[in-house]
This record gives C-alpha cells, sequence and structure tokens, in this order.
C-alpha cells in the first residue's frame, strides 16, 4: 500500500532527522492524501511535520481535514501568532466548525487570537442553528458590483482568486450587497469583453436562505446540477455560498443518519472514524427505541398468554410463532424501508401515497399466496395435522398483506403529521407488526380450533 | 405551489394556441424544473411543446431529463433530421443511457440517423458495462496540446466552451492523447500568460479506470473534492470525464441500492418514479430472501418442537419467545447496519474490525445489563415465578451480547470473503439470530428447569 509506505518513510525522515526532505515529501501531499497519512502518526511527529511547512495556507488546509479535538491539540501547540495565522487561513466554515465542536473556552481563545474583524465573521457564523444552510456556508465567495465589464470581471476575479473558494461562479450584489444576479466564469470568458455584467448575468437566481435547512440546500444543488448556491438572508443580502462538495458530506450524513434511525438508532456522534465511539455512547443512541420496542414485545407476549388455551391444547402452535412473526417483520421491514428510502430521494411523492399503499398490498398479496403455499405441504408433512396447516397457511397470507400494507402507510402517515418517516421503519414496525399478527394468528387458530375441529 | 400553476398556464396556452407565448414561457426554464412540469403533460402536448422551441440543444437538455421509455417516443415523433440533431446535442453520456436502456431495434434506428463519427463513439461507449467508471463519462471535456501557453490555452477553452460539458478543469495530453497534466481554469486565469501550461499543469493527475467501479470514481470525487475526474484506458489515452453533478446521483442510486439490499430486497429497476413499479416487479425482487429466511424459520420451528418437553411443563415460556426473538432481531440489525453504512463510507477499516466487535459486544452487554434488570421485575410480577423470570433474564442478557457480536462479524466476514455485506444486514441477521438465541432460550430453560427445580 502507497500510503504505508509513505508513513513508513516520514517516520524514517523523522528519526534520522533528515528534515530538509521530510519537508519536500509532506508539502507536496494534496490534503486527503495527508488526512489518511495523518491518522498513523502521533501528534508530536504532527507538530513536527507543520513545524517544517512554511506555508500557512497549506497547513490551514491539512489541519482542517483532521479530526476537531487533534485540530485543537495542533493549534494550542503553535505559537499565536502562528496558530492565529492558520485559524485566518482555514476556510470560514471549516473554522466555524472547529470552534463549534471544541469547548467553548478553547474556542473563545482562539477567537481572540484572530483579528477583530475575521473574529467577528466567525461568530457571526457561528449563531447558525446546526442543520441550516447557513451552517455550512462559507463567505469566501467572488462578489462583483453591478456596473463591471466582463474583462474588468475577469481581471477582478483573477484577483480574488487567492481567496475565494469558488470562482466559477460569481455573483452581482447591488449596492445594499443584495444579490442581483450571478454568472459563470465560463459565461464571463466566452462574452464580449466589453459588455457589461449586468447584460450577461442571469437574473433569476436560485438561492437559498441562510436559516433553512442545509437538505434544502442539497437538494437544490443536486436537481440543478450547480457547483454552488448562493445564501441570503431575510433581507435579501447575499451571505455566503455552500459549494457541491459540502453538499456530497452533507448528503452522505444525512443517510447516515437516516439509515441509522431506520434500524432504531439516533446518530451516535462521529466525525470520522466509527472506531472512536465508545459503546456506551452507542448503546445509548440505541437504547431509547429498544426499551419502546420491549413494551411492545410484553404486549405480544400477553397475547399468546391470552391464547394460552388454544395453545394448551395444540403445542405445535408454538412451532410456527418464528414463521409469522419474522416473515411479518420481515416484509413489513422492506415495505416501510423502500418507502421511506422513496420519500427522501423524492421518487415517491405524498400524492402518490395510496397508490403505493394498493400496490404494496399487492405485493404482500403475492408474497403471501406464493409462502403459503409453499408452508401448506411442509407443515403437513412435518405436524401431519391438515387442520393445523391450514390454519398456518391462511394465517401467514393474512401477515404477508397486513405487514406490507402497515409498512407501507405508517411511514407515510408519520411524514403528514411531519414526523420523520425513517422511526416507522424497522424495530417500531416490527413491534407493530408483530402485536397485530399474533392476534391473527391466535385469534385464527382460536376461532378455527374451537369451533370447526 | 408555483409547479402547479406552471403546469396549468401551459396547458392553458396550448388549448387557446397562444403559442408565441407559450414558447417564451418554456424556452427560458432550467432543465431541472422542466423535468418536473413534463410529468404532469401528455406526450401529445410535450411533443408539441418541442416543436416550438428552435434551439436543438435546449430540446437535447429537457430532454434527457424524462424517463427514457418517453425520450425514445418524442424522438420517435420528431422529424428524422431533427431527432439527429437532437441526439447530437444531447450530453454523450446522456444519449448512451438512452440507447443502452431502450429496445436494441429503436436503438440502432436511432443511430443510424446520427453522423458516422458520432455514431461510432456512442457505440464505443455503450460498450462499457454498467456500473463502471466508463459507463457514466462523457467525452466532452477540454484537452489541450502540451506546447500552448496560459494565453492560448484560455482562448482555446473559449472556442470549445459551447461543446464541452465542464471547462473548469482542462486536461493536458501527448501526441498519443495520453494524459498528462491537469490545470484548472483558475489556474490559467491567475498565471502569466506567456508561460507554457506544462510549467503551470499538476503531473500528479488522480484519474480512474475506464472499466474501474463506478463507485471508485465518486469515491476519489467525494475524497479529494474535485469538480470532475479524468478517465483513461489501459494505455493512459484520457477517453472522458466524470463530473461531480453525475457523481451524485451515483452515490445516491448506490444507497438506495444498499438500503434496499440490508432489507433483502434486490434493487428493482426505477429510473425516477416508484410508482412506476409493478406490485409484481417488486414482489420478485423481494421473494428470493424471504423464501431463504422462510427455510430459517422452519429451523426455528423446529428447535421449539425439540424443546416442546419444557414448553409443555412451563407454557408460560412461549409468552416470551415475542421478547427473546425481536430483542435479537432489532440488536442485530443495529450492529450489522452501523457496520454496513460504515464499511460503506469508509468510516469503518477492514483492519479495524476486531475492535469493532469487541466495541459492540460490549454494547450488547450494556443493553442486556438493562434489558434484564427491567425484565426481571415485571416478568415477576406477571408470572409471579422467580424462577421463570431469572431463566427470562439471563436468556435476555445472553441474547443481546450474541446479536450484537453475529450482526458486527457477519457483514465483517461477508466483506473478507468479498461478498456484499449490506445482505448479511437485516432478514439474514435476523434468521440467524433466531435460531441462535431460540436454542440458547430454550436450551437454558431445559437446564435450569430440569436440573436445578
Amino acid at each position: 500500500m502507497e500510503e504505508k509506505m509513505t508513513v513508513d518513510k516520514i517516520k524514517q525522515l523523522l528519526t534520522e532527522r533528515k528534515l530538509a526532505e521530510l519537508k519536500d515529501l509532506v508539502g507536496d501531499l494534496h490534503p486527503a492524501d495527508f488526512s489518511e497519512i495523518a491518522e498513523e502518526l502521533s501528534p508530536a511527529e504532527l507538530i513536527e511535520i507543520f513545524k517544517l511547512i512554511p506555508d500557512r495556507e497549506k497547513i490551514a488546509e491539512y489541519i482542517s481535514m483532521l479530526p476537531f479535538e487533534l485540530q485543537s491539540d495542533l493549534l494550542k501547540a503553535m505559537s499565536k501568532e502562528q496558530a492565529s495565522e492558520v485559524l485566518t487561513e482555514m476556510d470560514t466554515d471549516e473554522a466555524v466548525d472547529l470552534l463549534a465542536e471544541i469547548p467553548p473556552e478553547e474556542s473563545r481563545e482562539f477567537l481572540e487570537l484572530l483579528p477583530k474583524d475575521e473574529a467577528a465573521e466567525i461568530k457571526e457564523l457561528m449563531k447558525y442553528q446546526e442543520n441550516t444552510a447557513g451552517s455550512i456556508m462559507n463567505n469566501e465567495f467572488v462578489a462583483l458590483p453591478e456596473h463591471l465589464t466582463a474583462a474588468q470581471a475577469i481581471e477582478y476575479i483573477r484577483q480574488m482568486s487567492p481567496e475565494a473558494e469558488m470562482i466559477y461562479y460569481v455573483y452581482v450584489l447591488d449596492q445594499k450587497k443584495r444579490l442581483i444576479g450571478v454568472l459563470s466564469l465560463r459565461d464571463l470568458i466566452v462574452a464580449d469583453p466589453q459588455k457589461k455584467i449586468t447584460q450577461i448575468m442571469e437574473e433569476d437566481v436560485i438561492s437559498v436562505l441562510d436559516t433553512e435547512d442545509r437538505e434544502v440546500a442539497a437538494r437544490l444543488i443536486s436537481d440543478y446540477d450547480f457547483l454552488a448556491i448562493p445564501v441570503i438572508n431575510k433581507q435579501g443580502i447575499m451571505v455566503g455560498i455552500i459549494t457541491v462538495d459540502d453538499i456530497i458530506d452533507v448528503l452522505e450524513e444525512e443517510v447516515t443518519e437516516d439509515i441509522h434511525k431506520m434500524v432504531g438508532s439516533a446518530e451516535f456522534y462521529y466525525e470520522d472514524r466509527l472506531i472512536k465511539t465508545s459503546s456506551l455512547q452507542r448503546a445509548k443512541a440505541r437504547l431509547p427505541w429498544l426499551m419502546v420496542c420491549l413494551v411492545g414485545q410484553m404486549i405480544s407476549g400477553k397475547i399468546i398468554e391470552i391464547h394460552s388455551g388454544i395453545l394448551q391444547l395444540v403445542l405445535a402452535l408454538s412451532f410456527f410463532i418464528p414463521i409469522i412473526m419474522d416473515m411479518g417483520g420481515n416484509i413489513g421491514s422492506q415495505s416501510s424501508t423502500i418507502t421511506v428510502r422513496g420519500l427522501a430521494t423524492g421518487q415517491l411523492r405524498l400524492h402518490e401515497m395510496w397508490q403505493n399503499v394498493w400496490t404494496e398490498t399487492k405485493v404482500g398479496f403475492f408474497i403471501g399466496l406464493l409462502t403459503s403455499a409453499i408452508i401448506l405441504p411442509i407443515t403437513y408433512f412435518w405436524q401431519k395435522d391438515y387442520f393445523l396447516s391450514i390454519t398456518i397457511s391462511i394465517a401467514a397470507f393474512i401477515t404477508a398483506i397486513l405487514a406490507a400494507t402497515t409498512g407501507t402507510l405508517l411511514p407515510l402517515i408519520f411524514t403528514k403529521l411531519k414526523i420523520d418517516p425513517a422511526i416507522a421503519a424497522g424495530p417500531f414496525i416490527t413491534t407493530i407488526n408483530d402485536i397485530i399478527n399474533l392476534t391473527v394468528y391466535f385469534g385464527l387458530a382460536t376461532f378455527l380450533f374451537s369451533y370447526l375441529r
């Protein structure tokens, strides 16, 4: 592995104090590669390495790829002047993330190191609530005054380029800093150099409000194939941009959160390495839903107890509890998961709700039909009791239909009630289905065995 | 809703034959907005609308947002000449997708409409297997010969701009068309105009092989925050680029596939609307795993039957089957899902396997401890049998630990064996856990009740 070789090489150069060679090696790495390597190095080694890199911007890029705690430790190990420079060079959204995640006293200390205006900007950004568009934006965008020509605009971008994160979209602001148009660098390059930018710009700018959910920004960038989207405040003043690379991270995080919710786990916080979360953190995230389900399981037990008369008579009924419970659970999870994912990607819309419930009911019908056709001969061969076999087959058939229907219906109802449908998938559906299906199974058995046999 | 208003307006203008006004309205829409609206219109209405748009490129952009079947119908409704022009204007990756998805005879007809070289290019791209990097790339990139200066390169880009999908990264090729460097438009704009591009370019180009899995390309773009990645063939010749917007779609599709697999469903094909898949398609995707699990459920039943002696003696043991089964199922699904997602995002690595299994075992321990502490008094209060309560508590405790451990271990073993770990989550884990946990439960009960009471 190449990465392994680089790590070994770095450690060797450090031990042998071949610092010039080391400087060349690490100064050339891409930040993403650096972060891979940094995982294998100790904080002390990292501090030594950062001392070798004269370029503050490079250090800032490298450091912002590391876990927040380590970022904070490394900054504290630097001279005040150097730490201040590195923080200033960091993308504002990265600096804000860092300062929001570390203890308040530490973040206050870092803020004091910064120039006044920079500190004020960061404090402003730190006010945004988690998961809002404002919380993931940065303010390193190119804003043009409206009177420029295309040629002047390109010259302006050339000068702004070192500071701006994204120069391929540029925004035109009026005197009150309100967003009035957008241009791509492509438009500018192709345009007649003497043309006014106001003549070239697109005036219908698709933007997102700073207080909006960050998922809205993600959805817009993804639907419109944008490289970035401008963020405005209530007054229409442009306050930042969100770039497509931040959006990919948002989409991945949201999906992880959804997937965890689907199995009844809150997302326990892990910035980049799952292994760093302790067993206690993980247990805490999962316990609430497991406890709710425990109540449901007791109810299921109570239902069996209520029917213990028939169970005493036909003990073999208990052998088929796993089929009824698991079939209901599996089909219900499938239906709810497909529905939840469809809603999340926009491939299923709320107005298609009843049509989707009906389709899934038919799915349950087909699956139930096939399953009971298989169960009937097998259980007969096993228990030699055609009455029992028929009971189980009918119960399995009904279970499949009910599970598919409730599995689809519940997430949709949750969405209507503005509750996150993801929590309706998985354990919750399974527990509800158990209660319903065990009632059907034992109710049916009691009826058939007591009245018909 | 704005979208609804636009649809009504379009329909009204069509009926009233106010075609000039209609032309202005639809000619100005963003393709993403158009696709939303197109869903509400009939194919006949769409054909009429396309007749009003003189700009073939606009039609190509609009049409490539629609479902493939509809794309094909619309192209067939056009004159041969127009269809050919629209196909030529489509991004190659979109044209290839279309021609690959429609029946071969239709796609052959369309290919015959195209200019020879264009048709040859598309045929070349259609050879790539699904899910490879080659299958999602397009060939509308800017390739520069190595002798240019920065100023000449900008001029070159200006001319290429209408044809290239992505002009913000430009690639330097040698005479044999091998990729030797990459530059961003930003580098070019900032650079001294007289400097050779070979002096400015980055020589260590991160690229992807055309036959590689498309997920590799997605991962690279996402890790390195690229806007595009070049695709090369085995000879090092640059054959295309993959852009970040295509990657977002790939990531979403892969996640949907993973999520479906986690509940034991193959991904039934749906291009953009879930509702369009029939109940039969859905049932077919889900049946295989349900049938596998049915076998497991029979084995679980058999385990209960083997212990029917103790069940006859203590019928109340059956009331707690739901607790044992569901607890095992839920905890197992949580552990496996967290593991599978961690592997998919790279937040869990294979060399951390044993550490992760150990952490999850401890999670099972904590959850088991708390659950059995709750179960003990409740079951005693319910059944007034301290021996039974102790049995169930111990079984629940062991179940929690075993479920967490197997739930984590199985996906990791699957990964080692190069089997997709997603199928180890959900129904499969639940079934395995049922067999293990029912064995423990009834084994323990038989032992305690037969030998100690």
